[in-house]
């Protein structure tokens, strides 16, 4: 009954160390992921596998989670009665990356499953489904990377079905919004949720190749920008554009509120935040510089999977 | 009709003046606050002051704000039905000081009023309540300043009735708690709201002791840890507090939830946001350290206004 569960699981937990492993091959202190396994006392656990204050990254977080529970609450279950009264279990790798230097962009990634087995002696299904996707938030935009990224994610999900990327790009625009602000998180990508097409093995299939995607695409590009020299302007900008990060998380991020509010362990799911965030009272950036163009241009959602890549990327 | 709302408003820009300059006056830097007025386009408008990157306050912010509307939605009307479709007016003064010795406190605190006048042509009563309190967040704490800072609630309260200041402390205690870290904000002080008691005159006069108390307890505390040398563990411990801040303002802190989501003026609610703030895994102060005092013996509600105060304060 528990197969579908323990090869996802298997697959989320080889993906946590990969990704941990790719991360270290090009952080220059050459320090490890720190790893810190956890019990959760209502029922399952998880690993926290964290670097901080080193040369590359200066807090990365890839957490892989796994949660079980008895009885689903109907506040739960209003969506889909079925589920009412049924044990369940998700699981789940989440990923947060604050490189050090401002022109490396932060980068997110999530994939989850949730999977409830049909009671033992009834004649109802599993239910299950699975979530993810991941998106990036530069604090320098550079056109090649948004449009590396868009086409990273595109390729991902394209295998699935070519109806997928579209829908799951303009479901992460709406997802990272910060309407307080009425301000992108970052550039987006892509976010899914309740995914069940084509059946477990493609659903599951889908989940592996956004998983196996994220690590690349996003190194690709903390290669191109982690050697670049930057000042203090930069380092101040970095860290007032952090702010929004820690804005959007904490006010809106569903996982984090759920984590929070369901006595999750609180250091694991603030690994998201950025090690040091800044609030400046009504900046703006003066218009013409960088720091503008990323307003201008990065935080307005646009096509950037079918645009071309410049010549010189 | 709105004489009430006119002296009460009358009263709340001349305590944000008189704030002002008292804050000021012990800003080394010779700074003055900016004055920043804006209109809220349904209705009313604000000044917020701020004062920023100065060498007594890193992040001073004093707002005052009246907010006018038409009809009350059901939503806010649900406890008292007699409210629905009045025209209502909420006016207060908010302030959040943040200064940059990191053995000076950061405290908040708030008056405010609502007043929804009984339609014209009608036999009913204007409703109308007072809320407020403040509270101090120390980074390294103190016996005395703890012990004079609640005194100086319990002598404003105290007038108005013996039973106000062990409700306000209690409630106080309750609501600036972060449940994900099972701990206070920070030391406490009084919180109210929904007082109506004894009348009008009367629930303002608590008002108004509220408000005045406020600056002369917070300046009395400043003055005397503000020249302390301070190296950068005590600063990077402050930053690191004051994630906490964020934390509580942004997850729990309905004023800010209400005015995000009210479509209220960002700068000026998030003005609360320290300047810098720092998140780091699993940090635990080493045992026996004045940052583990802070936890031990800061971070746990007590009697403080009933405590002796010590023979050298």
């Amino acid at each position: 009954m528990l197969e579908k569960l323990e090869i996802v699981r298997y697959y989320l937990t080889g993906l946590q160390a990969t990704l941990c492993e790719s991360l270290q091959d090009i952080e220059t202190s050459g320090e490890k992921f720190l790893s810190d396994s956890w019990d959760r006392p209502e029922g399952g656990g998880g690993r926290s596998m964290v670097l901080e204050g080193q040369e590359t990254f200066e807090r990365a977080g890839v957490n892989f989670s796994y949660v079980q529970g008895e009885n689903l609450p109907p506040s739960a279950t209003a969506k889909r009665p079925q589920l009412a009264g049924r044990s369940f279990n998700a699981t789940g790798v989440s990923i947060v990356i604050h490189p050090r230097n401002p022109y490396a962009p932060t980068s997110h990634a999530n994939v989850r499953f949730f999977y409830a087995p049909a009671p033992e002696s009834s004649n109802e299904e599993d239910i299950w489904w699975f979530g993810g996707g991941f998106d990036l938030t530069p604090y320098y935009g550079y056109r090649e990377d948004a449009i590396a990224w868009h086409q990273a994610a595109k390729a991902a999900c394209d295998p699935y079905g070519e109806h997928l990327y579209p829908k799951f790009k303009a479901d992460c625009d709406e997802y990272f919004f910060l309407k307080h602000r009425n301000e992108p998180r970052g550039i987006g990508g892509i976010f899914y949720d309740d995914f069940d097409e084509g059946g477990f093995d493609n659903a599951f299939g889908l989940m592996k190749s956004v998983g196996n995607a994220y690590g690349s695409a996003y190194i690709d590009i903390v290669n191109k920008r982690v050697k670049k020299l930057y000042s203090d302007r930069e380092k101040d900008f970095q860290e007032y554009r952090r702010g929004r990060y820690v804005e959007f998380n904490l006010v809106y991020d569903r996982g984090t509120h759920f984590g929070l509010q369901s006595n999750g362990r609180t250091e694991s799911i603030l690994v998201s935040m950025p090690p040091v965030a800044q609030w400046s009272y009504n900046y703006t950036p003066k218009p013409g510089t960088p720091e503008a163009e990323l307003y201008d241009t990065f935080l307005k959602p646009q096509d950037w999977a079918n645009m071309e890549l410049p010549d010189d990327a």
